[in-house]
């Protein structure tokens, strides 16, 4: 299948060697736009909240019911002053917030961003190019929430375009500019309910983040499942991830934040993501920060 | 043992149910203050970076070394253009910056903070109380570096003392005041090294931290391993975290905020602290940011 | 607590250093026994079935349900022509066909079998004496079947006592000699069922064990949860377990083989029982074979 | 690329739902000429010793050195009178005694045995056809031993083939028939140095165990890494396992084994494997027992 010449990409944009794609259109002016931001050090979460379900099932532990994202295992320290415990963590679960690596995404002729064999990024051992590393020590930008569910849920099945982004931009009285993350509520959780397809973005709405410049998306929901009747299923992943090197936050949190932006009238905010500094991964937990 | 009565103590300071121990310092105006301190945007990791080890050793993947606080296990996930994988964390390891939950110190009597009994606390299936539930949705505040390795790293066996903090805070020209998060440079690592005995923290360093208000401790040395010659060795974790209820982050990497610092000039920032969003951990791996 | 100074007791009886407890009556005689028993080579697995869980719960597989002792992970070969996966299992677990090692239990004293500090057996790096070890290379002796349900499941909170071994031994025509494994059905699960209280394994039991010179207990059932109203509450762990040093086989499948010995009119065979040959654990999954 | 049209094969042999591949060939008679072995009931395991690794490598754990095929986390049970832990297994490990399942090997067309595609059997949630599953309740025929060290290991880099194997029978005057185990010994462990090329099997061998009906390959070296120059290189998981659908028993121990049989003049015996019970996996460890 011959890839389509005509939907948006960033390969090679930015030379043979990077691993940040959007990342690279926060300047230093971007940042400090981010900073005006900050006013008196209110912050939102925009993670969802994980509960464990204990590894062990057996006769020291409740039976556990459907996994979570996170499994817990409480230790045998050895002494009976302190406690201790592991976790093991899905990087990419529909119930956790987690930011989506560029070689998450593998192209149907095998590549991975910028242009590599997949057979040779991506190893038993880790991923060796475009994985955790490059955003490992933490990220830094404006963020700009664009509430498309101020007035209730999308409808189910609806086709989010450039249109519902201008929309709201108007209604919010912001603009998003080039370095900015976009931040989505659409009233959905990632959970599929085959009784109600999902909302979903399109290529026409990936088109617009490409125009406008966007660093980063963080979502609510993303690409729907079952895929939408588009003109390219699954856009947000196959193509601002895959081709345009957008690194994309799954399963974001955006409930207190659409109280706080609605309570302050303010849309914009500094949005610091910092996850464990973990390299090599296709995927990790972040907790994203809102700060105003 | 009867508890030593003339150690400085917060148990029952925020009453019978409170989770949150010195974190409870920080007000609004705490918070205000921390955002005074953005002006650029310009942010600087405070965490370790972590290679993970493969979890298979097998034909598939190289044999590991020495155990990494992460392990990482690369999946199959069926279909050929998705990456995925695991990870498995040892919470409390010495080469991962990671946040100390109030319960994972006992006191001798069996109870943890603010007075419950760890047999109810501390079970197989997570911790109860005064766990990661508290912090899970983010940390910020003002952090003020004191740098005790601005001419060479503490001699060996050093006990940290106020004296030290002070000196600090004469050379940089800056006041801790109560809220704030302490962030400290010993130049060393928590790596135990036979030879060479660490500097450490001593009990007149604690009560001078309770004496200003200290919300967190942040440190590349924390308790000295092997112990000090102190009147109470191992005061961080066993009066500081126990006795205060002041969480500490372990691990803490320094050399590049000591860099930022000394180039700008400055050694306030707004920190941030956003581990993943997970309940009922006794500890959870952090990347904290200071933010300029 | 003092210890009941008239409850059996093999503490001693084979030495300070001894970790094989009752699998000492297990002589070449036992052995010779044993194979004189193996006829036609017929082979019954006393193992329940096991399918495992995936761990991986995400977007490339179905949710999970209950926990299953066994935890699956499909890796990432990196090659196309080869699988290979990794299990976590729960040694201790109701649905688990498994070993109990004689340090799975500890004294109120503090002390294990046979007579040494648990703080100093028990370590997080696993257990030093009284593991897995000295029945990692397998065993093998004579087992004898006693079917307590040839009529019928024992009825709910049945005391199992000698008066229902020998009942059985008169039935099948056997006698259970000194160093034989004894295997056991009552007929039921060991998953409690908060409606109908199990039957259970009572000190009377446990004595007849101790006189008749049983080498290692297998049965679909042991001790009832919730406890039986005996002279002494869970006494399969508890006394023959933990004072006999008599290592258990908890959750034994015992179904295809009542019918085989029915069949066969014969109730005694080889019995093999080999773990993975793992070293320092307090329990292993085994998959006991009965061989006619 | 085209299969080789004159390699041994049995894709087909026991139709379209077949998963045992030669274990079909242990028939009533190959059970009963096993039982016939049996004498005295001596047990010799034929599993390499494992010592698990602690998970845990923080402050309450030794740093761990190498990884084990097995880790092993000691859990905190709640309760002081019992002690619990959890194991993770890396099924092919070349330091773990284990049994490959036919659909550990896949063709370059995409297929395993009996012909199925790879994308339908090999999912996340474990291998739905040809994995551990119908082995899992044990596997029981004759055994024969086959020592190609008897003189000292085979030299470096040596080609195995039938002239051996028949040399072994000629020496040892016994002759491998339809269903039996044949078990190997070459001196040799399968970790690779590099110095030294190992031995290993070659297509000639293969057919021999084809024609004589081989149920089960046990041996210390199977296919050579690196690969001999031969006319299939890796034959004994390429063609013998995936063609011949004969189930492999990786990093068999035959050290005591060789003793044993040399002591007792006889080199055949009733083998029995008894992996845990299992189902869907790609591999499973085994404790093979011979029983003589």
């Amino acid at each position: 299948m011959p890839e389509n010449k005509t939907l948006p990409d960033n390969w090679g944009r930015w030379g043979a060697e990077d691993e940040l794609g959007t990342l690279n259109l926060i300047t230093d002016e971007v940042r400090a736009r981010a900073a005006r931001e900050v006013r008196d050090g209110r912050a939102v979460s925009l993670a969802l909240p994980i509960d464990p379900t204990p590894a062990l099932s057996g006769p020291f532990a409740p039976a556990a019911g459907p996994l979570s994202p996170v499994q817990q295992v409480m230790l045998h320290t050895g002494i009976p002053v302190a406690t201790a415990d592991l976790v093991t963590i899905t990087n990419h679960h529909p119930r956790s917030t987690h930011l989506d690596a560029l070689s998450h995404q593998i192209r149907e002729d095998g590549q991975v961003y910028p242009g590599r064999p997949a057979t040779e990024v991506v190893t038993p051992a880790g991923v060796q190019h475009g994985g955790s590393t490059p955003f490992a020590a933490g990220i830094l930008t404006r963020g700009v929430f664009l509430d498309l569910a101020a007035d209730g849920p999308l409808p189910s099945a609806h086709p989010i375009t450039a249109a519902d982004f201008e929309a709201a931009e108007g209604r919010e009285n912001v603009r998003l500019e080039s370095g900015d993350a976009l931040v989505v509520r659409c009233g959905w959780s990632m959970t599929p309910d085959p009784e109600r397809p999902m909302p979903g973005i399109t290529l026409d709405a990936v088109r617009w983040m490409h125009e406008r410049g966007v660093s980063l998306y963080l979502g609510d929901m993303g690409d729907a499942h079952p895929p939408l009747e588009d003109e390219h299923p699954g856009a947000l992943h196959r193509v601002a991830l895959l081709n345009l090197a957008m690194p994309l936050v799954d399963a974001t949190a955006v409930g207190e934040l659409a109280t706080v932006c609605a309570e302050l009238g303010r849309y914009c905010f500094l949005l610091s993501i910092a996850p464990p500094r973990i390299h090599g991964l296709t995927g990790v937990p972040v907790n994203p920060q809102a700060v105003f």
